[in-house]
């Protein structure tokens, strides 16, 4: 009925962080049974009262909790930007296709460019420009502009402008009307927005001193918490200190996962490809695909 | 005076999701009496002091809120979206029945399509596209066009483009001037901006990381609970727990719930249905009607 | 100095949720006094640690302030909506009053409709359309206009097309310069989104699934509360009792209020009357307002 | 190194609220002492369990800081409005002067009225519309036209309307190009738009349920707070008394002190006197400085 | 794995608010050291009751958290107009290239120009205007311009202004049709904003009322802090005041650290200075760079 059903999530492995965090959760857990074994074997106590420990701890799990939300609030932005490049395309496509000139080839190249648009969005945003890292391209626009995006200093600026050059070839050879032109423009300054807005997200972490401060804490607390706790739990101790530290540690690296959405190598990393692929294939298949006319009086 | 009054809601069964999470509940109930139990059949003691397990809890409790509370925003904004697919619908049909050609058979088709964008939109995002899920198509577009759409790749591009392609005959036929057009267009853009909205909200679900680590903490948390209060709350253990999960499983439920704002197997699902039948029925009037002259000396 | 003086508002009635829960608390602030009574009588101690007991109502807090929260965004959103409402039409009138023909007529029809706007607006968001529900509409657009609005489909679509009627006959008479008119149907196009907003804001309450929730947990919380500390607060009970329920049905209740901001029967209802009469009275008196000529070289 | 140092905003007394709310301070904390004398005159204890007091005290915290956070994004959205008039009239009056007409009066006019729009702008949000609070404008636009303005029905929309006269006697003449005229227009639709945003803050204040509710919590709260914790804190009962309710009054008193960014008397107004001067200076200057052409080979 | 390591960034200095707070921190333990000092030398005890003292730490935590959000997002909101600012110059820049003059001379300056814009934000963000200060822009515009902007009332105003000027030049000339001009000119409006907005953060502080109450709060707190735990905590006093004095101050200076994101003297200021001369980069090597004809029938 729900998505996996509630048990299935609890154990699920697969996209989990805990993979992540086990290292420190077992140094933490093991330092909390030392110092138990410590004051146990020298028989101290240090009768710290625990109260403004816990206060603490609510101050550091609140300030986990919104670099949590600032990383989700980031993650749904840069979901949200990919979700305006397929719009925009989609839109640049159609409004060229239906509008603009019926010549097969010039319909071709500029499907194929918005196309490419997507597809080198998604290579730049993950670091690749090399012609091998970027071979499928030629599919889309052919080897040799594959071996020229290889060599632009913007790639996504390069592919967006081929769609101007397209475009002031339409207008100027009266293909396109200009009242026409100014939507498909339209459409293409937001492009220019929206991988502008993946370069920032891509490139501006969280303000360091904020991100650096909260692992910092999160380390004090952890060390003093058995110190704190041990008079009260006793054998207790690792156990508490075990699920004190598994939260707070697991939240903290899934507010470094959801930071950078765009890298493979997080967990929560956007489906680019999928996206890009998704994108190109629908703007191939909207060339080809010539709808018969219309028949004006529909009658139910 | 108020919704349905306090007492209502509170004994409400209807849209709530107690039967959702009832088996749940009663398993970790029923574990907290055994716990009780097997402590009472043993004599056992486990002096564990609760204040740190509390603060587990409020970690916890920031987590879920947190959680429900993107769900609330996701559902909402989907309710936007739908609110911008009825203004923009509602728009480019007066565009264009007011400002365009005044051919009937034009006309008909005109508000037939821009109805069939908003009922596509709604069959797409419910995951219908046989003939037979969309056979209420036909009363909007005829039996041709509800086969050709059910072939589509994209059923809501396709009306859209059929809005398009009538819009091109009426600019190109010289009976809607380019001025007029250019407000239509801009209309038309925004629906495949909605269009795409959607899509996004339905196709990416919260971080899968964020959610799984809710629901195993939330295991955790609910396992380790009638250990840590045994010892002080004896007798009452398997209540507590029961006042302290229902809460807390219900929030995970209900975070569920509203992730998925489109699926009529979702508690809250939008009346998408209701939304676009009734788009369809105004713009069908709009038609019809056919307005008088103006008095322009409108004396009160 | 402040707005009422603190202690002005510390007692103030109007205006005040107080009367609409005073019920309820009355009877959880009784039930807390059997409840003592009860174990006065057969000398029953529970031996309940409240140390959980207080965590579920952090939780509950958290809900109602979640709540409380959303209520408000609904109400300033709908608030910014309906200035919205107010800036477009006076920016309407004002672009076709100083760019438009100058024919009196067509001016005085133009600012009539205009008007017209944002009262349908006003009465269709509380519910009335029947002709002597709307009757004041007869001093803007005369009787005739308003029995037709009377039985329009949507009254506040049924303005804006005169509007739009309007327009067209002003450019097509060759009055209205194509450039200005699409400034025009820009801010015409912007106040069809405003009125869909409304009532997007008043058709779609809360998530039923969430608030209902909320109301049985708070009803759960504040009968088990007197059991859980009649042990450790004695004769006090009914007062802790008291003290809790107040502030947590209250903001139940003002979530309540804030939900529907246009319905005349909730607290804090927006002053939409207020607001739609001051725009027909600016926008009558820029009819006859007749500025001269400016003095272009204005020496200070 | 950091603003004005810790040291010195922490005893710094320009700009605090501290004075708003002594009187109060002194108040509630008096009333403390007077109950821990009752207590201790006749030797009374009430074995209250303070735990569920200080639950409350969370809830009214909570509400607070809402408020307090409410009161703040009110507070910005007015300067980010702010913001958009300098912006809007920087652009309109580079538009008009650098696109519009050379004819020396037109220009002179036209940087006039624009610049009397913030200027209008300032003294309607502060209330002044008598010839004698804004005798200044006469330095801007002329005595005679000042005297119009203190009769007209709204002084921002009679300047701005100033400035679609002056539009429009530029575009008729043929002196300014229509394309240019449609970005004009966009600038200036958005200034009715900023006017009408700051009115919609100055005329609607927080709903008042929802702020009356606070304060009255507030009280009762401090004034149960003695009673709660005179057991358990004896001779410290005022210090305590005084060192909850100075946070929580301070608070309180901040919010209201934020709910009017307009208004003179507020500790945290915006400097509009300031920012509509600056912009005056700015578009006065502009008008003479006649730049040079411009070298186009400029080589570095 | 991770960005640099959970280890690295808890013992990394570098970035770190440490060294800002250090005195403070230094201050109040030592003060916490006294005050136990002094209760054992004349064996005080007070009897306090702590755990109100922990609801008004609860109460400073909340607004602590509270403004360092709103630092953040100022920060991150100051980081989007910047991005804004590439988006837009990109932009600008491609249009004029892609459909305007072929003239080299006009292209030339014209990249320059745009180049320049955001070079001279740079600049009049951090209160550079002197000659020697902004020497570097002699690289982008020549010497007598850079003369000219520092002593222009407003650099970026000028800049922009510039731009005006040579999209005017080219409208004129006939060689970029007006429907190009649209485009350039709605990109030209946007940055005109961006700057606006960047002035708007730089120039306007928290409200100042706010800030400084947080700051006498915290001060307060601590200093009452070591004698409210000096019975419980014996001789750990000055150790829990430190543990607690340290994310509280931290967090605070954090706070402090964000509310300028233009400064250098801010520990994370944004790259200003590399952002704009990424943007030069990229714009003069735009003018060079030829594309060859476009190869129409990409086959793949």
């Amino acid at each position: 009925m729900v998505r996996e059903g509630f048990w299935t999530e609890v154990f699920q492995l697969n996209g989990s962080v805990t993979p992540y965090v086990f290292g420190r959760l077992i140094g933490f857990t093991a330092f909390g049974a030392i110092i138990y074994a410590l004051f146990q074997a020298f028989d101290l106590t240090n009768g710290l009262a625990t109260a403004h420990y816990e206060y603490i701890g609510v101050v550091l799990a609140l300030l986990l909790v919104l670099r949590t939300n600032a990383g989700y609030d980031r993650w749904w932005e840069a979901r949200k930007i990919w979700g305006g490049i397929v719009n925009q395309s989609r839109n640049l496509a159609q409004i060229g296709l239906v509008y603009g000139p019926s010549d097969s080839d010039w319909r071709n190249s500029y499907a194929r460019w918005v196309a490419a648009f997507s597809a080198t969005c998604h290579h730049s945003l993950r670091g690749e420009q090399k012609f091998n890292e970027i071979q499928k391209m030629c599919e889309i626009v052919g080897t040799a502009e594959t071996h020229r995006l290889s060599q632009a200093e913007h790639m996504p600026m390069y592919a967006i402008r081929r769609v101007a050059d397209l475009l002031k070839e339409a207008v100027e050879s009266g293909k396109l009307d200009r009242f026409y032109f100014l939507q498909a423009e339209s459409e293409r300054a937001r492009l220019i927005d929206h991988i502008g807005g993946c370069e920032r997200i891509l490139r501006t972490p969280l303000a360091s001193a904020f991100s650096i401060k909260i692992r910092r804490f999160l380390f004090l607390y952890l060390m003093f918490l058995p110190v704190a706790i041990v008079d009260a739990a006793g054998m207790a101790t690792p156990l508490i200190v075990f699920l004190v530290a598994y939260p707070l540690l697991a939240l903290d690296q899934i507010g470094v996962e959801l930071e950078n959405p765009f890298s493979k190598q997080r967990l929560n990393h956007l489906p680019l490809n999928q996206i890009s692929e998704t994108i190109c294939g629908n703007l191939m298949a909207s060339i080809e695909e010539l709808p018969p006319v219309i028949p004006h009086n529909a009658s139910p």
